[in-house]
Order: C-alpha cells, then structure tokens, then sequence
C-alpha cells in the first residue's frame, strides 16, 4: 500500500511539472507570435489548449482518486489539495495565451500599427513570473515562490501604463481604435496571468509553509 | 464520529449558500452602482471583498479538515473536492464585482457618457446566470445548473456587440475614450463572470451525477 502510494504521488508531482512545461511552451509561444503577428504559431497555442485541459481532468481525478483510496494525512493532504488549486490556475494561465493568440489573429488581419511601447517590458515581467512559478514548484524552492508576489504589482503598473498609451493613441489617431481594443484585452489577459502565476506561488507556499495567505 | 461528520458536512454546505448569498447582494449591488455610477455603493462592495476572500480561507480548510479527520468515500468526497472548486469561483466573482466597482470609481471622475445600449442586456444574462448557478447548488437541481451553461454563448455574443459599439464610439468621439475603455474592462468582467458561473454549474453537474466534463 505504502509502496504504491509514493509511486502514485510521484506520478501526480510529474504530471503538474508536465502540466507546467506545457504551459511555459505555450506562453514563450504565444510571447513569440504577439512580437511577429504569427498567425500559425497563434493557431497551434489555441489547439494545443485542449491537450491541457485533459491532462487538467486527469490530474484532477488522479487526486481524487488517491484522496479516496489511500486516505493520505497532513503534509500529503496539504500537498494534494494544493495541487487542485495549482492546476486549475495553471489551465487558466493556457486559457489566456489561447484568448491572446485569437487576438493575435484579429489584429494579423487589421492595418499594421505599432505595438505599445511598454508591451515588451510587461511580457517579460509576468513571462518571469510564470517561469519562476513552474520552478518554484519543481524545486520546491519558497524563496523563487515568494519572489513571484511582489512581481505582481510590476506588471500591474505596466497594465496602467499601456492603457494610458492606448488611450492617447486612440485619442490622437481614431483610425487605430479597432488595433488598440486587441491590445487593451491582451495586456488584460497578460495581467491576468501574472495574477494566476501569483495565486500558484501562494499555493507552492502552502505546500511548503502550511500557511495559507491566499489574497 | 457518524454525526459529527453529518454535522461538518452540513455547515459546510451552509457556509457555501452563505458565500453564495453574499456574491449574490453583491452582484445586485454591482448592478445598481453601474447603472447609477453610484461610488459609495461601488465602495460598499470593494470592502465586502475581504469577506468572501475569508469565507473563502474558512470553508477551504473546513474542506481539507474534514477530508483529513473524517476520511470521507465516494459521493462525499466528491462533493468537499467540488466545494474546493466551486468556492474559488464565487471569490473570483466577487472579485469581478470589486473590480467593475473600481470602474464605476473611475467613471464617477470623467465626463458622463451614455452606457453602451446592450449593457443591460448583457447585465441581466450574467445575473441570471450567477443566481441560477446558486440556487443550484442550494436546491442540488440539475436541470437548472444546465441552464447555466448554454447562457454563457449569449453573454459572450454581448460582449461582442458591445465591443463593436464602444470601437464606433470612440472612432466618432475620440473625447470619449477613457469612459469608452472604462467600459470595456467593465464588460471583460462581466464576461468572466458568466464564464465562473458555467464552472460553477459544471461542478455542482459534477457533485450530483459524477460526470466531470470541464471545458
């Protein structure tokens, strides 16, 4: 019995970092067809989101099923029950690079206009997030964890930023209106990933601290 | 140990129409201060957000507690993963609440612009949506969680729509643009909110027939 359940446990903890790699693949995707307008690689993140909505279901089962039948107490429970959380923050981080990517192929049909200016220093603050995050969890390190809370609060100001700039650049050039919406509901989906990679990190620290401080 | 476990199982379940009741009056409340720009409402409800987040922290480890001490089978398990679930999704709602509230503030400060002709519309397929969900879950009815969730397509038509007429507006009335955007988050939110619902009515689908079909 106890054999089997380390084995299941392990298995578990190598399908949320699979889950995690996924996810980082999409987001540096979804980075690399926002900078190029790349319709194809836009597409490819969109299917590829049902293929973690799966593995979802299936990690989601898999704790249920060990809760049931190995009746696992204090630090696994913890561990388990925290790994529903994460996973459910983890699909929606692909949901927003998937929700990115149909703006992407909105804006590939649109007039060209420049990206914002601050778009890139955004994208690389929550893209560290969400890196830190998945390694936080590998490696079961709380300091990376407790890195990614604070870094929230640099992408929301870049969020304030970019809307400021879009505004004026609506005010200033109405012709850009329809290419400025896309890029309103992108940085809104970028400072919702940030959000979720925050939620993820409190839930890491739960594992490890057992202190729940969930915003 | 028989009746105890009744008994947590039951409090756990009053805890969640309770949270329940409270995203409800907030939801409503939500509404007016929209429709009326009103921000001592809209204030109101940015403070009663620290409620629901901690009546979220409270049946959170009421549900782990009973999972650890009562080690519950089958259907009740079921039912405290689900209840694990569905109460992140009342949080992020209510969250949504706070969020258009912040809006409201912000619309309060500019130029009074006529709202977007489908908001209302749009507003009460939300909030049909999140009062069906609850009663749901109170009356365990199955038939009206199902109704939740083909009502998602008709709050998203609306946001559509709504985009469109907010793009016209600001393209016609570049002055227009910092309420137009006010707007546009305000709807985002109010799409999120109906696509929390939709979870929310597939979990409780999930607690009554076993069947877990997540988008």
């Amino acid at each position: 019995m106890r054999q089997s359940f380390i084995a299941q446990l392990e298995e578990l903890n190598n399908n949320v970092i699979k889950m995690g790699s996924i996810l980082e693949l999409s987001t540096n995707e979804m980075i690399l067809a926002l900078n190029n307008t790349d319709v194809d690689i836009a597409k490819k993140i969109i299917t590829r989101d049902d293929e973690i909505d799966l593995l979802e279901q299936h990690i989601e089962r898999e704790c249920i099923n060990i809760i049931a039948k190995q009746q696992p107490l204090a630090t696994d429970l913890r561990k388990i029950t925290s790994i529903m959380k994460i996973i459910t923050d983890i699909e929606r981080i692909a949901d927003q690079c998937s929700d990115i990517s149909e703006y992407i192929i909105k804006l590939s049909k649109l007039p060209k206009i420049n990206a914002p200016e601050y778009l890139t220093e955004m994208i690389s603050a929550m893209k560290k997030m969400v890196s830190d995050t998945i390694d936080s969890f590998v490696e079961a390190d709380l300091e990376k964890a407790s890195r990614v809370i604070p870094a929230d609060d640099e992408v929301d100001k870049y969020f304030l930023k970019i809307t400021e700039e879009l505004s004026e650049m609506m005010q200033n050039d109405p012709k850009s209106v329809p290419q400025c919406i896309c890029y309103l509901m992108i940085i809104k989906y970028l400072e919702r990933m940030a959000d979720h990679a925050t939620n993820i990190s409190e839930w890491i620290t739960f594992i490890i601290t057992g202190d729940l401080a969930l915003g």
